[in-house]
C-alpha cells in the first residue's frame, strides 16, 4: 500500500477540519499553541517511517503518557494491579468524582485522571522514590521512541501544578478510602511530569510499535511486556482510551489508541505499524477534533480494521 | 487449526466453572432452567461447524437479540438512528434510569434495555405495527441463521409482561422526553417478544456470520449491511456488549460479542467465524461465568485476537 | 393586629411581582390561566377571613392536595405509613428518578411526586377502589374547608393522563421495587384526579385550621389526627414543602407550607391561622414567585415567625 | 414549669438508650471517649440552669461549632455569603463530593463539611489570616456561652489533620471551581481547629441563647446579629441541621438545632431557652443517638413545640 500517497491525500481532505474546535485553555503553556497545526506520522515494523505535516513538531503528549505508566505498572505489578484500578469505560466526563466516590476510591480504568494518578502512585511505590520514578517513565519512553532527547517541560508542569486543584481532590479522595501509597503533592507532581513529557508525531508512531507486535519492539527485538499484556493495554485502550467519547472512536477508527488534550492522538494498528496524529484544537470530548477525523480517514481509505 | 480438539480441551477445563454463579430467576420460564449445561459451537464461512457439549439445546436468547434489532435498525435508518441512541458505553448496570434521565431519555447505546427499547420502537414505526416488527425481527433472524423453525416463546414473554416494571419505567421517562414514538405497552411487548426468542448455540454461531464478514453472508452471499455498518456494530459490540463489564470481557476475550441473561454468549471473529456459547448460570454483572471463561480460553488457545 | 390593612399593604407592594416568572405550561388547562393575578386570605380559629385580591377565584390546588392524602394516609396507617415513604427532604428537583432509584423504590417524602403517588396507592388500598379513594379524598377536603361544591376538574386530569409519562415512570419503577400496591394506571389517574381539584384562597386559607390547630377543627371542634401527628405534619411541610425550594421558603418565610404548581401556596400559623395565597406565575423552581414573596412580607409585616 | 423534675424524667427513661450506636471512631481521640454518659442542660432567659447527668463533662462540639461560624459569617458578609453557599438541605450524606460536583463547587448550605469549610474561608478572608480568623471563633464562642475557659484540643485537631482527606478533597473541589479563597490546608486546619472546640452542655446551652431570641443575648444584652438573621440560622438548623435525618429530627423533635460527631446536639427554643443533649454513640446518621431521643422526649414532656 502506498502510505505515503494516503497520508498526502488525508492531508488534503483534512484541510477544513484543521482549527476547529477549540486548543486546551486551562493553562496559559497549551493555550498559546497554534491550533492550525496538522502533522500524522506512521511507523512499520521494520522501520519504515512515512508522515506528513507537522510530524516532527514536539508538543505536549499529555493523557498518552497514561499508555506508557499503564505498561510499566503492569509489568511491575501483574494482575495485582486491579486491585486499585478497574479497567471498564466510565461513561462519564473523564475527571469526574462521582463515580470514584461511588465506587469507593477505585478508578474505572486507567486512562480516567484518578486511574492515571493511581499508576503515578503505584509507580512511585515500585521505583522508591517520586524522583527515581519520572525518572523510570522518562527512559522507559526515550527507549520505546529510540529517542534518547526527549524531555518533560518544567514550565507545563509548573503550571498544572497551580492549576491542578481538581487533580488533587481526586488524589485526596483516593487517599481517603485508602486507595493511595504516597503524599499527594508528590504523586500530582509525578503525574504532571510525565504528562509534561514532549514529542512529535514521529516518535510517538515509533513508541507504539510494541503494542502493536504482542509486547516486543519489533526492531530491537526486545520485549518489554507479555503478549497477553499487550493485548490487555490494546483494548484498554479500545474501550477506554478517548474519555466519554471512546464508543464514539471505536465506532468511527476502530482502532486501540489513546488521545491527549495537547492534540495528539496515537493508534495501534496489530502486527503492521504504530500511527499518530497531531492537531491541537479539541473537539468538544477533549480530542483532537482534525485528528480524529483524520484517523477515521485513514481507516476507509486502508480498509484497515480490526473488525 | 484443530478447531474440534480445541473446543474439547475447553469442555474439559470449563468443568469446575459449570454450575458456578446464578441463574436468572426475576421470571420462572428462566429461573427453572437447569445450570449444569454447557454448549459452544464455531461455524466457519465455509459453513463447517464444530461443536461441544449441549450446542444443539435451545435457549431463551434475550439481550443477544439487540444485536439483531441493532442491525435492522440500523439498516432501515442509517445515521439518522443515532439521533435516538448514542454508541458510548454506560459505566453503569445495565438498567439503570439514572443515566437515561441525566442524558435527557437518549440512551447511551443499543445494547442497554433503554436502548434496545427505543430501537424496538423504531422498528415498529419503520415496519408499521407492533405485529409485523415481530414478524420482521423473527424472518431475519431465521435467514441469517439459516433456520426456518426458530420460534418466540410465548410464556416467556408473558412472564416478562408481569414483572417487567422497570422496562415500562425506562419506556415511559424516554417518552416523558419525546424519544419514544409508539404506546408503551406494543414497545415493551415487542421489545420482550424478541427477548423470547429461542435458538441454540449451533444456530447463533451461524446468525454471527454476517457480522465476521463485512455484512454479507459468507455462505449466501447475501449482503445485509453495508462493510462500513458491518464494522461499526462490531465496535459496539466489543465496548458494550456485556453490561458494566464490558471492558472486562475486552480485556480477556478480546472479540467483539454480546450476552444475554439467558446465559448465551455470541462473539465475532472477524474474516473467520461466529461463535457461541451457552451455560446459564451467570456471574454478578449478568454475563454466563462459564461462557466468558470458554471464550477466553478460546483465544488463548487458538491466539485468535482482534488485538 | 389589622390583618386586612397588612392584606391591602402587601396586595400594593406586590404589584411589581404578579406575572413574573412563568405560568406552568406543559397542559393546556394551566397554561391558558392569566397570570396577572393574586389573591390572598386568612382564616382565624374563630372562623373570622380576611382576603385581599381574586380570593374567591377558583384555581387548580395541584400539590397541595399532597397535605390532604398525607393526613388521610396517616390516619390510615399510622407510623406503619413510613415503611412506604420517609420524610427526608429530597434535595433534587421535584420529579427526579435518581433518587428514587438510589433508595429503593421509596420515595424520601411525600410531598414529591413519587411519595404522593405512592401515598395514593395506599390510600386506594385503604379504601378500597380507586373510585373510593378519590370519593373520600374530596370529601374529607370539602369538610375541612367547609364547603360541598368543590370539585376535581375532568379536564385537567385528562390532559395530565395525556402527558404524564415521568409520574407513569416513577410509580412503574416503585412497582418494580415491590413499592406499589394497585394498578399503575389507576394510582396515577386517581393521583392526578385529586391534583385537579379546584379550590379559591378562602376554602384552602379555611381547610389549614386543623394543622393549624394541633389536628383538631377549632370551628367544628372535630378531630382529624392527633396532636403529635399535626405537628409532624408540619414538620414535613417545613423541610420538604416546596420541592428543590423548601430550605429557601423555610428560610425567607419560616412557616409549614406547601405550594403547588397551579401558583396556590398555603401556609400554617400554629395556634393562630391558615393562610393561602395564590398568583399563577411561578419561579425557576416551580413555586408560585408573587405567592412566595407575600409571604415573606406577610411574616415580615406580622412579626410572625416559628423561629 | 419544673423543669428539673422532667430533666430527671428524662434521664431515667433515656437510660436503655444510652451507649446504643457507635462512638465516632474515625480518629483516636473520639473513639476512646467512654460511650455510657450522658448529660443535658437548659438555660433559660435569665441565666437560670437546670441540668442533669454529665452536663459539665466537657466534649468535642465537633459540627455545633458550624452554627457559630455561620453566624459570625452571616454578620460579616450578609447576603453575599449565598453566592459561596446555599441553605438547601442536602439529601445525601454530610460529606458527599458528588453534589459538590454537580452543583459547581457551591455547598448547598453551611452545616454540611463542604459548607463549613467555605464559611471557614470566608472568615480567615474576613479577619485577614487562619490565626486571627481562629482566634476570633473562640472569642465569639467564648462571649456568648459566657465562659472565659473555653478551648480548642490541640490533639484532636492534629488528628483530623492526619485523617482529612475527604475534607481536603472538598476543599480542592471547591478550589478548583474557583470557589475557595485561600491555601486549602491553612482553611482545613482553621476548620479542625474550631471543631476541636471542648464545651460542656452546660456552656453551649447558655450559647444557645441569642438564637432564641432574635440575635441578641438575653442576659447581657449585647446584639450579635439581627433578627432577620437569627430567624434564618434557625430556619437552616431547623431544614439542614442533622445531616440526612433533618427531615426526621425536625419531625420527632420540631426544633432548630444542629448536632455533631462528639455526640452533641444543640436546640434552640424560641422565645425561651437554649438546650443542650450529649451522649457519645451516634445512630446511623451520625447523631447523637441517646441525644436526639432525649430532645424527642423533652418536647413531647413539655408540649413545646414550634409547630
Amino acid at each position: 500500500m502506498d502510505y505515503q500517497a494516503i497520508l498526502e491525500e488525508i492531508a488534503t481532505e483534512i484541510k477544513p477540519y484543521i482549527g476547529q474546535g477549540k486548543v486546551a485553555d486551562y493553562i496559559p503553556a497549551l493555550a498559546e499553541v497554534d491550533a492550525q497545526q496538522f502533522g500524522m506520522a506512521l511507523t512499520l515494523f521494520d522501520g519504515t517511517q512515512y508522515s506528513v505535516g507537522v510530524a516532527d513538531t514536539p508538543f505536549s503528549i499529555q493523557s498518552i503518557s497514561k499508555v506508557f505508566t499503564f505498561t510499566l505498572a503492569l509489568d511491575a505489578y501483574g494482575f495485582e494491579l486491579y486491585k486499585r484500578v478497574g479497567r471498564e469505560p466510565s461513561g462519564n466526563p473523564f475527571n469526574s468524582l462521582v463515580q470514584l466516590e461511588y465506587e469507593q476510591g477505585v478508578p474505572r480504568n486507567p486512562f480516567i485522571n484518578a486511574g492515571a494518578i493511581n499508576v503515578t502512585d503505584a509507580l512511585i511505590s515500585h521505583f522508591g522514590s517520586p524522583a527515581k520514578a519520572s525518572k523510570e517513565i522518562l527512559a522507559f519512553i526515550r527507549m520505546i521512541a529510540d529517542n534518547g532527547t526527549i524531555e518533560s517541560d518544567k514550565e507545563v508542569t509548573e503550571s498544572e501544578m497551580l492549576h491542578g486543584y481538581r487533580n488533587r481532590a481526586l488524589a485526596n479522595l483516593m487517599k481517603s478510602f485508602g486507595n493511595l501509597d504516597n503524599d499527594i503533592l508528590d504523586v500530582v507532581q509525578t503525574y504532571f511530569e510525565h504528562c509534561a513529557i514532549v514529542m512529535n508525531a514521529q516518535s510517538l508512531s515509533r513508541a507504539m510499535l510494541y503494542l502493536a507486535n504482542h509486547g516486543t519492539d519489533p526492531i530491537s527485538q526486545q520485549q518489554f511486556i507479555t503478549p497477553q499484556q499487550a493485548k490487555r493495554i490494546n483494548a484498554v485502550m479500545l474501550t477506554c482510551g478517548h474519555y466519554d467519547a471512546s464508543g464514539d472512536f471505536a465506532f468511527h477508527v476502530g482502532l486501540p489508541g489513546k488521545s491527549g488534550v495537547g492534540g495528539g492522538i496515537v493508534a495501534v494498528i496489530p502486527k503492521t505499524m504504530g500511527v499518530c496524529v497531531w492537531s491541537p484544537a479539541l473537539n468538544a470530548q477533549g480530542n483532537s477534533l482534525a485528528g480524529t477525523k483524520a484517523l477515521e480517514l485513514f481507516t476507509n481509505k486502508t480498509g484497515i480494521s480490526i473488525f
